[in-house]
């Protein structure tokens, strides 16, 4: 299986895995495909340290880094004096608060995020332009073979640093409109991320996405994203004129992943009329298992609405911690609220299997579809 | 092409269209698919003309005919003596004269419907049991190849009927569960539909939902519906395992199409962001043109909400004369309001062509994507 993605990546099989999870983006790429690690958790000290163990890891194999850049973000954020937390309204501390304690989440309140995250103002401003550039400043360091970012169009000095160190950038779109804003500002590889996929999703499937964006912006190669956890549907978006594709929610029950255990318990029991489009984890619309987290978010009497991002993201990082900490240890009202992003393939993931088992029986499964298909064609 | 489907409906290519123009229905099957009289617009005694208008036009190729059938409707419906249009709230009659005077829609009001859907009573007792049965014998009485079953799951008394006449029953579904029972119930072959799809869709993709019926129901045979317009979309929907593809829309711009001019305008002009899934004119979840009529009734301020079905779908086609007829005179507030059930893949039409040339552009497409999925794999 060779596209000219293939070959301009040095990629054996063009399957992108979207992973949070340094070991899932080395099965992946050590298994031939090309893993791409999502930066946002980490700190630009933090993601050298990943990527530095990555580089031990892939024996040269190419890998990725994505950044999350919203077009528009709360206008605190750019005022680098300010503190974020201070900007959360207290109506919207006091709702977490009453989610709490009608859920009986136990534990510590603590500060917002944890080591991983590190500070809600770090966190917050991550998902800036200036902020997404220290972390990109940090893996053109490392020989990354590819720069991914979500939401917005890239910003012209992402671009031109990469392009300076011959690194492609690569950007999620969910719509036609985007994918050719995306390509005036330079985006080498589009992903087109149908509504189905897990994250921060757009309205239109992609059945119906892929094709559009591919007449739009060929030659750039397009990526299909959203509703891919299968040979099968690898195939498909194949047909559709995709390149390759882009799959984050597949690895979320690998073995590797990081997946909190109850969340990870919750995807393998989940079907796929499980998740929703909803912004009260990021403050954008991203798909997510349903909780009671996203109903009192969403449609809760007394919710005060989401906040935007990356205000929203604080709040909600933060509660997470609680909930996912109280979670592990039993707690039903916790059990409850806990959730994470992922997309309608949920409802297929049913066991835990090595990253590099999915990528196998994805290139085995589809070989065996092309080739179905030629047959019926005769 | 041939799928096993093929063989057992006598049809050359396995593009199933479904219409409610008899001219569509024979343009396709003379064309080598398989023509779909959606058949809720008629009476029992129209239906039986338009059969045999197809009957002297398609040479005794393979059609079908589909009805529909949802699993709930409003009690009023199983009483026959009732007049179901005085079942109508006060407030829902007063939100149609207030949306009829907000966007200066003129004309008479007239009865619900004209005669081309009959009474009020007529139509809403058609998407009944009865109602359905009593349309299903009329087919009955003509070599059609197939009886389609929207919503619900086929009552026994239709499976019973189609059966001693040798005809399959096929029936669309949502979500695995349904195909289940929609099977258990005696379904031939299911048609599992995407929520990008145009009319009643639930929430979960063609990408996401196809193969997971399909390993669920096998080996009924599973055509996919939502998001296909293109052979692109056609050979996507086959590698994820379906035998055929079922397709609405890109029927509703072609030359035969009985699409109301206003209509068609604005679809041709639609992007894939323009269709929303509303409850405003059946009383479920159907996937249309977003339009003034769709905005008020979901989010108006003054919107009593919708009904139930039938009696949303009285409500709506009696105000949609009105709007139609005022539309087609230019009437700006009408053709603001003016819609119809559409999928996703709207925004792909964008030109009036034959039916015909559709399925010849959709069966060369498809030899195309298959040869380059072929030459990919190797």
């Amino acid at each position: 299986m060779r596209t000219a993605i293939c070959e301009r990546l040095g990629v054996e099989f063009p399957l992108f895995a979207f992973s949070h999870c340094r070991d899932v983006v080395a099965a992946v790429t050590n298994a031939g495909g090309f893993g791409v690690l999502g930066a946002i958790a980490y700190t630009p000290e933090q993601l050298d340290t990943e990527l530095t163990w990555l580089d031990e890891r892939v024996g040269g194999r190419p890998y990725g880094v994505d950044v999350l850049l919203p077009g528009k973000v709360d206008a605190q954020v750019l005022d680098r004096e300010a503190r974020l937390a201070d900007a959360v309204p207290e109506r919207h501390r006091d709702f977490v608060a009453h989610l709490m304690a009608k859920y009986g989440v136990g534990g510590a309140g603590g500060p917002v995020g944890g080591p991983a995250i590190g500070s809600p103002d770090e966190l917050g401003r991550r998902v800036t332009a200036a902020g997404a550039t220290g972390l990109i400043d940090v893996a053109l360091k490392h020989p990354v073979g590819l720069v991914a970012s979500a939401l917005g169009p890239p910003p012209p000095e992402l671009v031109a640093r990469a392009r300076e160190a011959g690194v492609p950038v690569a950007a999620l779109v969910g719509t036609v409109e985007h994918a050719r804003r995306q390509v005036e500002a330079g985006a080498d590889v589009i992903v087109a991320q149908g509504t189905e996929a897990g994250g921060h999703t757009g309205e239109i499937s992609t059945m119906v996405l892929v094709p559009q964006v591919v007449d739009a912006v060929g030659p750039v190669p397009v990526l299909a994203a959203g509703g891919i956890a299968s040979g099968r549907q690898m195939a498909a978006a194949m047909a559709l004129g995709a390149e390759g594709v882009w799959c984050g929610s597949v690895w979320l029950t690998t073995e590797e992943a990081e997946t909190a255990p109850a969340v990870k318990r919750k995807m393998l029991a989940a079907s796929s009329l499980d998740t929703v489009r909803s912004r009260s984890r990021t403050g954008k619309p991203a798909r997510q298992l349903r909780s009671a987290w996203t109903d009192e978010w969403d449609s809760g009497q007394e919710s005060p609405g989401p906040l935007g991002m990356p205000l929203q993201l604080l709040v909600a990082e933060s509660a997470m911690a609680r909930i996912g900490a109280a979670a592990e240890r039993g707690e039903p009202g916790a059990l409850e609220l806990a959730n994470y992003f992922v997309g309608q393939v949920v409802g297929q993931l049913d066991q835990v299997r090595p990253a590099r088992e999915v990528v196998y029986a994805m290139v085995s499964e589809f070989a065996d579809a092309v080739e179905r298909l030629g047959r019926l064609s005769g």
